[in-house]
């Protein structure tokens, strides 16, 4: 029975206007003292232009952090690192038990485990319609097709209602390892009435309908008996469907299989353990595939996306554990490149034809689908749930936007709600009831950095602009010891007047200092602030740059 | 006469086994006195992955440096940076006369201008049969349909027979602005046999023919009519065609035209200035936009590519002088995002879609076609010509090794000629007859940085991991004068053990330096690496970082 006091929020903490570490609350509750769920718990991945240096991009939990004693449970929909990998990370901020599917729940207690956390921590769960209970909330697991197994969306039910959380899907009826999409069950859910679906939105912009993991079978089995030297296959090592569509067809084509890449082995290992794949060739070992002949021979790699150490690069750069590839091999891209990777993709690509590699990538799209659903299977995930409203989610805001027009197109309501909005879903219509301050944290080497405390801004800036570091001793009578003395990274050596930069600046600062005025030279702030200002004209005359510029003053006795 | 000490050579300097910097070379003459000419002058764009800091990337022309005096001339076939930016930046180097058709000679000589030199140097030149004579080689410039007016193939005669280079092209009957491509001329300079044929690779890997400029007309004339806010469309500044259809088809729609953006403005103005260019709309100032209804006025804008400071970044960031976009307006990406550019692009995109601005794409194909031969018109352009030898340029390595089977499928012989292999072309198969060395030179600031030197290499390192600064003062006695001092850069303020990282690391260095022999102390060499080691090794305990270390170890006395 609802109390008008209490509420039904949605609170998106991340993959709500961007692709990648989702995280998303929901609460019921009187205001400020809701218990909480959360759904998801992922990571993104940095890059050179926004993040140098960093290890691993994570949602801000500070909000969530500050309303520990709330939290019921943490829901995890499936095991890719986006929807996963921050739980070994947050676990201990957020305290609650986590609740997974087994597989799912495998790679959380691994992710657990690896930080010291106690593996009990993480429940089994089936799927609908055994139910889980969050205080006012219940939870069940309803299966759903998606590119790695065991992939579920989510039924909350509420006293104001019941929400759909789809996580991430795809509408396919034949996928190979996992369950298939079931319409009769997401009908049969929906028939008490939808409040809200929070519905994937990845692919709103893919006009034509999804198609089937089985639809590559075939297509992929004829490349493995048509090529004639060696075949490597890569793709995400999550996607154990297609690993296992893959080796399957190089067994059919007198291939042995080879695993390369530690990821590729774990999720294989892992799944075979949980039971959810069976009837998988037996691999031989890099050594082993050593002395089989090529045209036998079918390696299985990580780095599809062009990551730069994994086995996918490695054999590009031309050796890889003693195996190396040549004319007449064939290189499989049974994937799809995410905007951003394609430099990376593009220059193993390069490599692989330097090596005289035959490349076959996904641009016919006869080698890879996707695992979320299209414009029209999105379209039919509204049809059979009858939502009253639509709140799209994973995707940037142009996906979640495009989401609304279409909800709308089709006469339904929907609503664009990015990270740190909080919706209020309890009356007839949704509404905006408050703005949390959200953000990524950096995970870089073993700390973890703000994205705003000005430490990744620091780097960018001596990435860009060159490091200069002046070094000046001053007396105890505010003398200037001997000469400032300099030193630079990152710049050029010879500027415009064909003089050792540093041995310019170094003049022109001397000049300074033998003109400056005891105030000055009494001064650090003042005296590091002229010394700045010098080498940087200084810079920007003989080499048109203005550096970052470090001033340390020892100041003796 | 063919004499037969003397050979034909073909050296690619840049742009084969890539796609930019633009730089080839063909010579005539006794091994190693041949008389040469260079083929374009271009440039390329860093990013932050390779090249933080740097503004623009030159082909590295050491090799034509040293043969200065062997130069005949240069020839730019159009006017695209990639293959006409480094010709202020090189004119020096090379000293010889710069020739190109009026449109290409009027950006060359406005960038020699730039740089200081005489505008005299750049001879315009009419197209074949008019020649130009370069000691044993004589040039025709041969017009062909690209997406930037007057761009031209080359036919190079020499003793040892007549080679084509086609230049960047497309097959295109009804290019708009600029000529159609002729077959029947193409036929005609074929007829003596061909040589050699260097053919643009770009598009070797997209299946279908082409299309023409012309099909695209229709669609965004009734895009322009439909849209009911403001329109703004960006494309390449140098695309005058397109520039042209945009602005008619917004005329038509009864819309204003506004350029926006500096290279906007002056492709306009000088195509216009060259006679190439009729018939475009009056446009209207920024100011006078301001005043015209939303529903009547058509901005057309630089930054296809998303670039950061360019006139599409700045409107998508809220206003670009006083221009702001709103809920309503339409926004046309008349482009296709080159590979890399992704994320600036969808950057964009995002901030368009949250001022609830309607984004229209290439994704459909209908508002943007490529200025290159996708694949069977580069099999045409090898029937119409009907070369002994296929040489493809214009593409990363792996476009040329597929031209060359495309070229092996059709019965012809082709050679992967990468940057810095040399050509024989003389004898009745081409041959690699010597290896340069070459690469990239990066303008930064104002100064060249070589590409091995460690410059940008530094900036990177400093990027990844952080930058830490050791101050140590020396006396006369070699001991250690206070405490050393260390600053850092771009690494975490508190590392594991919850104290400030720097102080961490100077206890660290105290201990050391109170436990140092007398020799470690009196050798700077020594006592720098010494501190380094430790710096790093506290940082890799305390913050999981190993950072760039910089030593300044000041004696006194």
């Amino acid at each position: 029975m609802s109390n008008s006091a209490d509420r039904l929020i949605y609170l998106p903490l991340g993959g709500a206007g961007e692709i990648g570490m989702n995280a998303y609350v929901y609460g019921y509750g009187p205001q400020g003292a809701e218990r909480l769920i959360v759904v998801d718990l992922g990571v993104t991945f940095p890059d050179m232009d926004g993040t140098p240096g960093v290890d691993l991009i994570l949602p801000d939990i500070a909000w969530l952090k500050e309303r520990k004693a709330q939290i019921e449970g943490i829901f995890i929909t499936h095991a890719h690192e986006d929807h996963v990998g921050a739980i070994g990370h947050y676990w201990e901020d957020l305290g609650a038990p986590v609740y997974a599917r087994p597989f799912t729940a495998a790679i959380a207690r691994r992710k657990l485990e690896e930080h010291g956390h106690p593996e009990g921590v993480v429940k089994v769960v089936g799927s609908y319609p055994e139910q889980i209970t969050c205080g006012p909330l219940t939870v069940s697991y309803v299966p759903i097709s998606h590119s790695i197994p065991e992939s579920a969306g989510l039924v909350i039910d509420s006293p104001d209602g019941r929400v759909l959380h789809t996580g991430d899907f795809k509408i396919d009826l034949t996928p190979g390892v996992g369950e298939p999409f079931d319409e009769d069950l997401w009908q049969e859910i929906s028939r008490p009435g939808i409040k809200a679906l929070v519905c994937d939105s990845t692919n709103v912009f893919s006009p034509e309908p999804g198609r089937s993991e089985a639809t590559i079978r075939e297509p992929i089995t004829e490349l493995m008996k048509e090529a004639t030297g060696m075949v490597v296959a890569t793709t995400f090592a999550s996607n154990i469907s297609r690993l296992k569509t893959l080796a399957i067809a190089a067994q059919d084509a007198g291939r042995s299989v080879c695993l390369l890449g530690r990821a590729m082995r774990r999720m294989v290992e892992t799944a075979t353990e949980v039971g959810i794949l069976t009837g998988f060739p037996t691999t031989v070992s890099p050594e082993d595939a050593l002395n089989i002949p090529r045209e036998n021979l079918m390696l299985l790699v990580t780095g599809s996306q062009g990551e730069r150490r994994a086995a996918s690069a490695q054999l590009a750069n031309g050796n890889y554990l003693g195996i190396k590839l040549k004319e007449g091999d064939t290189f499989l891209f049974s994937s799809k490149t995410i905007p951003g990777n394609e430099r990376g993709v593009i220059r193993i690509m390069n490599q692989l034809s330097e090596l005289g590699v035959d490349i076959v990538d996904d641009s016919g799209t006869k080698y890879h689908v996707s695992g979320h659903a299209n414009r029209p299977d999105i379209v039919r995930m509204h049809e059979v749930t009858q939502p009253q409203i639509v709140v799209p989610m994973h995707g940037e805001h142009r996906h979640l936007r495009e989401h609304v027009k279409l909800a709308n197109a089709h006469g339904r309501t929907g609503i664009v709600a990015v990270n740190g909005m909080m919706i209020d879903l309890s009356g007839n219509a949704p509404k905006v009831t408050e703005y949390i301050d959200t953000g990524r944290t950096y995970l870089d080497g073993s700390t973890h950095v703000g994205q705003f405390d000005g430490v990744i801004r620091d780097r960018i800036r001596m990435a860009l602009n060159g490091h200069v570091i002046i070094t000046l001793i001053v007396d105890e009578n505010d003398e200037p010891l001997g000469e400032p003395w300099v030193e630079t990274n990152g710049l050029a050596e010879i500027g415009n007047s064909n003089a050792a930069l540093v041995e310019v600046i170094e003049e022109d600062l001397s000049q300074f200092l033998h003109r400056a005025d005891d105030k000055t030279l009494a001064d650090d702030d003042k005296l590091e602030k002229e010394l700045k200002t010098i080498a940087r004209r200084t810079c920007q005359s003989e080499i048109g740059k203005k550096p970052e510029v470090m001033v340390i003053v020892s100041r003796l006795g």
